[in-house]
């Protein structure tokens, strides 16, 4: 007895098979239409689309045009290395890949190494990010993501094999002029430092397609509520509930739109870290101050942050569950646990949802490493402080979504952070950076990567800035004046207010429009805001310039890409090219096609490179020949579920035109029951050649909000 | 039979112990004097120390002043998670730390994150450096270190623990002024990405002596030949032996030193990869090349990487010994295997060395991740791409110190990169990063890491910087004009090439007390260019200041650290203070003690803050009271082994004096054995109060190369 038991009781005898996978992938399943997984090694239980809860759009994915796998499957190669994941993924030449997330100054990714990280931006191109999406695209139409919830190295064509069968030749640096410091690469590869890995691969056939594909995976993009595309203000930290409605009041009695008003850290009796309770003392009765604005037409969001005060009511309660780390002396919630997610969500929804709080601006889940948890830092779930920093911005979005879905009420806030998988929630990320081009950029590569970013107007140094930004920001999924610490208002700068009211005021017009396009990201996974490489027609590749640096001064100065960043489409017609700071004039690269001038229906060109002067009151936006935009009158809040609005149905071009125009209540998540409508707009020239333009009905019980429609052919003579 | 061997046979069965050790590290043992050790889990089998091949200086270690382990066993923590190794070291308030490395713009290291991470300088003080060594100093007077190949995430005092008894107390930020963004942490805390660390603790009882023990432990600082204190010119790529003969003669023409000269890549038949072969149209006949400039008092250094062309003759042999990817479609080798070394140094011997060649400069071991091996590479040692990068250059560095020492000649390069364990090696780390502050910060660093480091002189803007810049470099480990680019020479300024000649020509002048000071950095591990923080009597502590920077543009600009980063010691006695271009007037920080100007003897001040304009021919120079400075009369080139050369012994101040004056051949290993000398210099008054010096004479046997010995008492009215 004694011998058949004693090398059994009480150790735990496992079998260690000490594997190194490799070579080509085989295996690939196609787990919805053009969407195809693989799994290398022993993943971690923990990953991004399980942090994110996905629920893919399998119904919506069938309905792109049919594809095959998009790559040679011997091409791809994986293997697990003494307990990493070796990926490798093929390029061929010239081709262009876009995506990884939340860059802000490059747009073209092929050439990059990055360390896919969630943190704040640093101010490099590096990997490290607000939404480091561990998916790319390629412009031959596929895209790849790797659902890891690790620090990823990746390495975006940079890096070249012994064996590679396109490598390049070998040049005498001392006498070769052709010689380069960065020989041609022909493979994207990663390193997951984890035993495995769960990959998917995205069909096209188009890269935008590949891109739908992703969003749709993910659920689909997010519809916000009607209001959420309505104007924001934030307002200084300290503020008193009286001057909350005060400058709600402002904003109604000089003619400024307004929905929600975003209340900064003072609201709560304390944080960084957070009570997640009002304070008394500037909100001495939450729910008629909440219930007072409604009525004002205003809705409200809160700032917060996850860090857990001890002079909170749930400290006691949530102790248990949090990490070894503090932030700011607040006790860090382990949100992997479900039981933690409880805890939080009840105060939230007792002290601020049910009274009528609209959503969250969620701040530092990005990071910025000097202030969060360090990678030591111990969580009671036993996920990692590397894990629970790559999800803790999709838990918080999901976590909060999922209290508004239980009222049925759709919420839209803020975010710092978010990552792959993230695509349905209905968060913006924000950051502190504040440079205008790089908003622009970041709002380009938000498309590629399924989050949303505003490029909010924070302050200013001239009036011609501050028009400059009102300009770009009504043309984003949020139009936000950040004003917590500056007390900037619309009306601040007195020479350009109301060129500043008429921009606003256009915001509110467009509404009709963009909240289609929204639709559409939602049903059809096409991002609102994206970059032009997603464009038919559009044919500009990247160009590398060599800038004249002195070697002594720096060798490491090499050849930088010249990429479009500067343009970009917001929905189906309209091709935005804002001016920044100091500009008067600029370049707009018009895609194959005609294009109209948004403001006066005139041709602007076909193809080809215009140079423009709009003047300051201006932000050029061109059309596609045929399109249609759907636009209401300027009212300063957003329609209300079943208030019904006119439009405008402004047409452009010659071509004949159709449009769907998307309507639901625009409050609840009823659309998800199917409760919502398209309505058929087409514009052509009818027998005898004069342009007609006709809208179906709603469908008998459907969301039926139109009320008079008015026709307006912008490029007619 | 079968039933017994069935599930033995063919199946590795191990036990896998799926451990997490926690808690308080015990154990610690001291392994030589002053010097502990601990192993936490499995550590891998490649580390810092054996790839350097270190062997502790035992002897030397027991000379300085016994000490306990110097911190608390109990609050050293170690803990392996999921195959990680976490560590937490316990800091106690108000204390600095320094080291972690060459850092370019801080010294102070308490709060800061790095990862420790061989790389080239990209600009930010990360951890990202050409040597991370992970090592770090206390101003209590210990050291720690870290033995790991791995990239090291360090929070060095950053992280607040949940459970600190020191943790701060919780602020709310609405209304507390006395809200930080960076609470207090009372530890440096590190993550290890591998199952397992050896890691070391080195005691004072000054921080000086941690430094010291480290340095023996390691072997000693290196001891560079005489020559290699002398001055060097690069000179461009693609010149021809019969150029290089002609540089060398203009040098002696206008009387500017010259001990070597270093061949830029267009020495090799093909480089960038290389060859390791000479290029025969430039140079037709290397041997006679060589000895012709031996004969002018020259030696050569030759520039090489180490990537392999297919051109090499030791392409095919060391391919099956080379890693999955290449640099510059050269090969990597492996150079953990011994095979791989053994190839690369039978080149390098056959072709070189056994010619003349003196010693080599090694580029690119250190990274830009754009140019190197990626993380994903593989190497036939089984080693990861991680592990190969953090010790390639100690590998290189130690292979080529090798081969000279088994000819007797010592060798004097320069290398990109170093690491922990490399303190014995006779190499200086430059690099392309050109900010002559940051230069002067690199160089105090190396003091604290066992590194050596050249703030070389490549090109100017203006005649004031190439000044200022030649005044920095001769109080530094090499005297180096790095022209291969510019093709400047020390003359190229007209109007300052007369104090640049006398810059050079105090270089040499100082050759005897620099090379004692070298001395010392071997036989007692004092690093001869070193911060102000290692010195008795300075008390400057780092004070934070916050930048008057927008919160709108940048809510993360936050308080900086206001260190002294712009003066350092020259050995013993020598304090620097160099001024910049654009200076003409700057504060100098005398500790206590009083202090005597270097060119006159007049009395400076005494623990104060001086303010000094010293004219551009200047560059501030303090001596300690009592201060002895063996000079000898400026030559051109270095006493060569066995030369006589006569010296004028300088003293300074009042207070008695005395210096130990090294002495040996200057050339080879034979001070390994034994063979060398020190003199004893005494200077105090006599009976009648007259101030006389005395010098011993060498022991009988011993190296013996001085001549006539003048007195100088420079302080004496």
């Amino acid at each position: 007895m004694k011998k058949t038991t004693l090398p059994c009781f009480g150790i735990l005898i496992l079998l260690l098979i000490n594997y190194s996978l490799y070579g080509q992938t085989s295996g690939w399943s196609e787990v919805a239409p053009g969407v195809w997984r693989n799994v290398i090694g022993n993943p971690d239980k923990t990953d991004l689309f399980n942090s994110a809860g996905i629920k893919p759009a399998v119904e919506a994915l069938s309905q792109i045009k049919a594809a095959e796998f998009p790559l040679p499957e011997k091409d791809i190669i994986a293997e697990v290395v003494n307990g990493k994941t070796y990926l490798r993924f093929p390029l061929v030449k010239d081709e262009q890949i876009f995506g990884f997330g939340l860059n802000f100054k490059t747009v073209h990714q092929r050439g990059k190494i990055l360390n896919l990280h969630v943190d704040h931006y640093g101010g490099t191109d590096n990997g490290r990010t607000h939404a480091p999406v561990p998916f790319y695209v390629s412009d031959r139409g596929y895209g790849v993501f790797i659902n890891s919830s690790r620090y990823l190295t990746v390495y975006a064509g940079s890096g070249v094999r012994k064996e590679s069968p396109d490598a390049p030749d070998e040049r005498d640096r001392n006498t070769d002029k052709k010689w380069t410091s960065r020989p041609y690469s022909d493979a994207v590869e990663i390193l997951v430092p984890a035993a495995g890995v769960e990959i998917f691969v995205f069909a096209g056939p188009s890269p935008l397609d590949a891109v739908r594909r992703y969003n749709l995976y993910c659920g689909g993009g997010c519809l916000p509520p009607r209001w959420g595309l309505g104007f924001t203000q934030r307002v200084p930290t300290l503020f008193t509930s009286s001057q909350v409605v005060l400058e709600a009041s402002l904003f109604e009695e000089k003619g400024f739109p307004l929905d929600f008003i975003g209340l900064e850290p003072g609201w709560q009796s304390r944080s960084y870290p957070c009570t997640f309770e009002w304070d008394r003392t500037r909100f001495p009765d939450p729910p008629s101050f909440v219930s007072k604005m409604k009525d004002m037409g205003i809705r409200l969001n809160l700032w917060t942050n996850p860090y857990v005060s001890s002079f909170s009511p749930i400290y006691n309660k949530i102790l248990p569950y949090t990490g070894s780390h503090t932030v700011w002396g607040g006790v860090v919630p382990d949100l992997t646990i479900a039981e933690t997610r409880e805890i939080l969500s009840e105060q939230l929804l007792n002290n601020q949802i049910n009274i009528g709080i609209s959503g969250y601006k969620i701040d530092e889940c990005d990071g910025y490493d000097y202030w969060l948890w360090p990678d030591v830092a111990k969580f009671p779930s036993g996920n990692s402080a590397e894990q629970i920093r790559q999800t803790y911005a999709l838990i918080l979005q999901k976590m909060t979504t999922d209290l508004y879905r239980q009222k049925n009420i759709r919420t839209y806030g803020l975010i710092r952070a978010s990552n792959g998988g993230g695509s349905s929630f209905p968060y913006v990320i924000y950051n502190d950076y504040y440079s205008h081009e790089d908003f622009i950029t970041a709002l380009i590569n938000s498309g590629y990567s399924g989050v949303l970013w505003t490029p909010e107007v924070r302050s200013s140094k001239t009036s011609e800035e501050w028009l400059r930004r009102m300009q770009t920001v009504i043309f984003s999924p949020m139009a936000m004046i950040n004003a917590w610490s500056s007390g900037t208002k619309p009306w601040s700068f007195p020479d350009v207010e109301n060129e500043v009211r008429e921009i606003a005021l256009l915001r509110m017009r467009l509404m009709p429009y963009l909240y289609t396009e929204f639709a559409r990201y939602h049903f059809e996974g096409i991002p609102p805001f994206r970059g032009m490489n997603l464009e038919p027609g559009f044919s500009f590749r990247s160009k590398t310039e060599l800038k004249n640096k002195s070697l002594d001064e720096n060798p490491y100065a090499e050849a930088v890409m010249k990429e479009i960043r500067d343009q970009y489409m917001t929905g189906e017609y309209l091709l935005v090219a804002p001016l920044f700071s100091g500009q008067t004039t600029r370049e707009v690269i018009l895609p194959e096609g005609k294009w109209f001038d948004f403001y006066t229906g005139e041709y602007a060109g076909d193809g080809e490179v215009i140079k423009v002067t709009p003047g300051l009151n201006k932000i050029p936006v061109y059309v596609r020949d045929g399109g249609i935009i759907p636009m209401m009158k300027p009212m300063l809040h957003a329609p209300s579920a079943g208030q019904k609005f006119d439009i405008e149905i402004r047409y452009y071009g010659t071509a004949p035109g159709s449009y769907k125009l998307y309507d639901d209540d625009g409050e609840t998540f009823n659309y998800e029951k199917g409760i919502y409508s398209w309505r058929l707009i087409k514009v052509a020239p009818d027998k005898k050649g004069k342009i007609t333009g006709s809208i179906t009905k709603a469908e008998k019980g459907k969301p039926d909000n139109i009320g008079i429609v008015t026709w307006n052919f912008m490029s007619l003579e």
